[in-house]
Formats: structure tokens, sequence, C-alpha cells
């Protein structure tokens, strides 16, 4: 396969000031780099036309494909256009169908448009216009002497669309791309990174096709496999092999693939068993709560949660015993204990799960910061307590507590 | 004053591959226009030397001053140091300073340097050392034929401290920047971003110094005053004078300074008060319990939340009556109203507040997504109830929902 040598150029005095950040070199490296084009550079310019212009005259003389982002607004700072074109030498004009729909743009909206905005439709001769769905002005894809070059907005929406829709199907047709690339994540909990790396080293040190990569994120880890192949159906039969090792050994916490997450996961389950949930929190304060009830159609099996944060709320509204509280403190297993199955017991839910502990940053009632209490109960058996202690910032550990919970109701439900 | 122009080069095929954002070039960037310092361009290359060595050799042409960040490390993909070899002709040595601290590094990680780690401490001659507090590599600062460079490590707090500490200063006493910049935040909330504009206009219009900017976030806006001066006095006094304009406008709208929260004020506003606060949540599901257990030392005030979520818990546990949640159902004022008082009344808070109505994405009870209640009660006073209809996702309507909770909250207590 012949190498195809990329250049990503950025225009706008905005990203020069650090005002914005140029999300957008990154997000277009990605796609390149995932279909096996190489970048050698990022360049971000500002809306000054001589320095655009050997920015772009660098560009024409060492890339096979330059993608340019901003500068294609109304306003006289806009400067791509000209640019390019004392570059290139190409004539413009207006593209009636973007013009059209400039035009359809502002009545929609009830707004005048102002005779700038002309500008805005106007494109290189022999250009192919790519529409924008999502915006006013379209996008471009030019070849001059050898050279592909795609403009686009400097909106991140707008050029995803446009990079999405045109350009990269352009590039794949005009570079002759066979090979796709394909990528899977699995997600784990319940096991650390450094023991699933110990458990898939040998795997990880003769990755080649698929890759094997682990990330990890508070209180949990990922596996991401990703294969080059001819086709979709070959990359992913390349990725099903190392699937099933990986699986082999750690497949125990295994939890579910790509866009989902362990509570998505407990929801599900939850579902599938018709058990009810609800929670008792003390120093999670309602975060429990809320990573359930931001799942759309929580109320199937989400009863609602005790956010008892004060001792005394916790003894006249949750019905912790008096006795509980002065003898083993409210951070305590038995207080956890009776969170939990109060919280079943009041709410009439199938499952209880109560957190109590110590968020920090200073220690309470002896405990050190970071201790941590989840007691789970289903109604009729025995109440399980799991005791933590978490080494981080008052909202890691409670981040991570919230975390823990979910893992062990995930392990129970499945 | 001497204009200076500046360009950012970040070396690291990372970037160029879409895995990192080259976040540092924001970063610097701000720190350079802050101090009136033109930013002419940012470069990303790859760990390739002919390649950095062109982009070295560019901007020593074209600069007055380039930073450089990353491809200091250990190994053989970091040139940095090399290319610049090859662009300057200088010699290296390795820092004693520096390898004493990187022997140390190890020593007490209990680990075993590598060879390769004496790489990072190997400087060029004639260059200021940078001590990294944070980190391994030392930054460096040379000054080569007219042009200032200064290399940094790429892990972003490494270098932000080096800049600050090392980089910043000199670059300031260099090429003599005698004025400073102050900046103020001003935070407003119960007023939208065009209220605050029209409200503001002619002084947003005539702005020079101060300049004005207004910024929205979720159901809040502030205001950015930043003045340029020969002192920081000066500056703050320029400042002061806008401000006082400001507030005899939106004053009213005000609730406090730079970095703060409504959720911060609510709490300092009860302390001072000697208030308590427990809360009863529906849709918001432990987001308000959440913001407010995320602030350290919340057990002084808030005791506690109900996050009743099915009906019958509302009725069962919260005490909503029966009739209300059949004839009104659960999003409606008086449920709202029950909730807040009801609240008080299980806890002995001194005030309560409730939240109730569709998140979405789906209507409930024939009430549009977006139909919010929400009650304040205080202790032996009349209950009031504001209605809100938010246009947003799932998220955004239980966002929004908790902001004017505090919104309501801070107008009440102050």
């Amino acid at each position: 396969m012949k190498q195809i040598n990329a250049e990503v150029i950025a225009v706008g005095t905005e990203i020069l000031i650090g005002q914005i950040n140029n999300t957008n070199a990154q997000w277009i490296s990605k796609q390149l780099a995932d279909n096996g084009i190489n970048v050698f550079y990022h360049h971000v310019v500002g809306d000054n036309l001589g320095r655009v212009r050997s920015s772009f005259e660098k560009a024409q003389r060492d890339a096979d494909l330059v993608l340019v982002t901003g500068g294609l607004g109304p306003t006289e700072d806009d400067l791509t256009r000209e640019a390019f074109q004392l570059v290139s030498g190409l004539e413009m004009h207006e593209d009636k169908v973007s013009m059209d729909r400039i035009k359809e743009f502002f009545l929609k909206r009830g707004r005048t448009m102002s005779p700038n905005n002309h500008k805005q439709a106007r494109v290189f001769e022999g250009a192919k216009v790519l529409e924008n769905t999502v915006g006013m002005a379209p996008g471009m894809l030019v070849e001059h002497e050898g050279t592909v070059w795609a403009f686009m907005p400097g909106v991140p929406r707008e050029m995803k669309q446009i990079m999405s829709d045109h350009v990269m199907p352009y590039v794949r047709e005009k570079f002759d791309l066979q090979s796709v690339l394909q990528s899977r994540l699995l997600h784990f909990i319940g096991i650390g990174e450094s023991q699933l790396e110990t458990d898939l080293l040998d795997l990880i040190q003769a990755q080649e096709n698929p890759t094997i990569a682990t990330y990890a994120s508070e209180g949990e880890v990922a596996v991401r496999l990703t294969a080059r192949a001819d086709s979709k159906q070959e990359a992913d039969r390349l990725i099903d092999v190392v699937e099933k090792e990986v699986m082999e050994r750690v497949g125990q916490y295994f939890y579910g693939y790509d866009e989902t997450s362990v509570q998505q996961q407990v929801f599900e389950l939850l579902k599938q068993r018709q058990f009810t949930l609800a929670s008792a929190e003390s120093l999670t304060g309602g975060l429990f709560a809320d990573a359930l009830v931001s799942l759309s159609g929580a109320s199937e099996v989400f009863l609602g949660s005790f956010v008892a944060y004060s001792p005394l709320v916790k003894q006249q509204v949750l019905g912790v015993k008096e006795e509980t509280i002065r003898k083993e403190g409210t951070v305590s297993e038995q207080c956890a204990i009776e969170m939990a199955e109060n919280a079943v017991r009041l709410t009439g839910a199938d499952i209880g799960i109560s957190f109590t502990g110590v968020a920090g940053p200073d220690g309470s009632e002896g405990k050190e910061p970071g201790t941590v209490f989840i007691s789970l109960h289903e109604k009729g058996k025995q109440t399980r307590t799991t005791e933590l202690s978490i080494r981080s910032s008052r909202q890691g550990v409670r981040a991570q507590a919230v975390k823990k919970g979910f893992d062990l109701l995930f392990h129970y439900l499945k």
C-alpha cells in the first residue's frame, strides 16, 4: 500500500491566543490513523493572509493530503479562500446550491442575511462542494498539482459531519484504501489494571493484529482490541479470536461491550430479574441514586434513596438504632447493615444497598478518610457487607465507593 | 513596547495519531497572550529527527521565542535534544543536579534506574536548567542567535510547573515586559445571558481596558473583566471602576467572585444563618444532595435528602398524600409542596427544598418533558413553589433544575 502523508492545518487567531483548543486536529488525526494515513504535522496559523499563504505553500510542497479547518466564515478575518487562491491561482465562483441553502438558513430563522454571507458560498473552480447539513459554509475538496486539499469549517460539529460524510469516503476511494480498521472495547470491573495486565501479559507482548490496549478509569478497566483487515468481517474474525483468549482468562470480571457502563448493566439485570432496588447513602450523598436516575427508564427498577447525611436522619428517618450509632458509630459495618435492611423495609424494594464512610479530607469517628462500608441486602436473605480503604480525594472516594457498589450489585445479580 | 513573536512546537507522534490532544498549546498560548506576546504558529511534529529538525530550523528563522514541549524523555523516540543540536551546533553535557534528582526519584520509589535515564539529564552548554519539581526531565532555556528557546516536558503538569516557575519570569525579564494583566470573574444567577448583555450593552460596546466578556453556562452567567496596566494595583483599580458600573445594573443577581459556585454560596449563607437544610428529590434523583455533599464540611448544614423516585416511596416514606398523587399527579405544585414540607417535618431541618418533574426524553402524566416544580419551605412559613419549562436533554433538565434550586435558595437566604 502506498504511504500517504497528510497535514492538518487550523486557521484561526482564537486558537493562538489560547481562547479555544484545537480539538479538531485530534479528531481528524484519529480518522486518518484509523485508515492508515500518516499525519506528519499539525499547524495552527492565525487570521493573517501572509502566514496562512506560507503555511499552505509548505503543505502543497510536502503533503499528499491537506486538511484545513476554519477561515471559511463571512467576515474579513476569514482568509482561507483568499490564501489558497494565492497558492493555487484557481478562480472562484458563487455556488448556487450553497447560496440557496444559506438564504434558506436565514429565512427559517426569520433573520436578515447580510451581504457578506455571499462569501460563504464561494468555491474554487473544479472543486467538489461538500454539503454542510448543520451550518452554513460548505466544505470543499480540491485537487491541485498532485495534492488533495479538504477545506472544512472550524466549528467541530460541522467539520465532523463534512469529514465523515464526504472527505473520508473521497479519500478512501481516491487513495484506494482497501483495509478497514475495527475495534472493540471490553469492560471489566472487580479486577485492577495491573492484575489484568499480568493475566494478559503474553497476549499483550505478542500483539500485532489485533492490537491490545488496556485502559483504567475510576474503579474499572477496559481492553481495546483493534484489527486491520481487508473487510469488516475479516477484522471482526481476528478480534473474535483474541477476545476468546481474553475471556478465558478474565471473563469473570467482564460486564459489557463498547458504549455501556456498569450501572447500565445493573439496570438491565434488575429489569431481567424483575427486581426493584432502593439505596441508603451517607458519604456518597445521592451520587449512587443519580447514576441510576441518569438512565432513561430508571423508574422501572429504582424506587429511591435515603440520603441520610446526618446521624439523626439515619436514626429518625432510616431507623438505624441509637445504640448502633452510639456504640459502633455511623462508619461501621453494623450501621451499613441496618441502612441497607431498612431501605428495603421502608420502600418495599427487593434489594437494598447502603454506603457509609469517611469521604475526607479529614477523618471522622476515629476512622481514616477513605474508610467505606457497603452493605447489600436482598429481602429475606443474609446481608453482605464489604469494607473498603480508598486512597483518593473527597470526590474520588465518593465516586469509587459508588463504582464499587455497582460492581457488587453486578456480580450479585448476574 | 517591542512586539514579540512566538511559536509553540509540540513533539510527539501520539498527538499526530489522535491519541492525545495537544492541550499544552492552548495553556501556553493563554500565558503568552496574557503577557502581550503574539503567537504566530502552533506546530505539532512526530518523533522523527528530520521533521523535528526542519520545524526547529523554521522557528529559528521566524520567531523571537520558541516554546517546545515533549521529546525530552529517556527513550530512543525522544529526539528534541538531538534535533536542536543539529540546528544550533551546541554541545551537550550531563547536568549533575538534574542527574542527582533523577537518581533520587528512583531511589525513593525503590525502583532501579535504567541507563537510558542519563539522557534526561543532558543539557546544552550555556543553557539555564529549569528544575522539574513534579517529574524527572528538567526544562531548559537556551538563547541561540537572537532567539530564546524554552524546552519543557510534554506532561502537562510538568510543563505548567516549569512554565510558571521559570519560563514566564525569564521571558518577562528578558523582553522587558512591564505590563501586567489582571482579571476578575463575576458570577450571576437568575438572569439570562441575553438580558445581561442588553443591560451591559453600552459598557460592552465601549470596552477597551478593562475588556468585558460574558459567559453562559448551565443556568448561570459570568462576566470577566480583564485589565492591563503597569502594576497589579493599577489594573485592580481599573477593574474596580467597571465592576461598580456592572453591579449598579445587575448587582441583584451577583453571587460571587472567581473560583466559587452557587452551591458554595448557599452553603456559606446557611452556615452564617445557622440553618439546616433537607431536600426531597424526584427527577433530580440525588443530584441536588450530591452538589452539597461534594463540599467539605457539608454536614454542618445539610441533613439529607429523600430521593423519592417512585410514587409509592413519595407516599409511604415521604408522606405525600395518596389523594394528591391520584388527583394532581406527582408532577404537580401540590406534590412539590408536600415533598418540601415533609422533608422539613421528617428531618427537623429549618429549610426544605423539593424537586419533582419530567426529566424526559418522554412525557409523563400528560406533562411535557422539562416540566419541573420546585418548592421551598422554611419551618413555620408559607411554602413557595416555582414552575419551570426546561428545554434540554434528560441530563440537561435535571442539571438545570438543580441549578435553579440553588438559585432560589441563594436569593431566599441572602
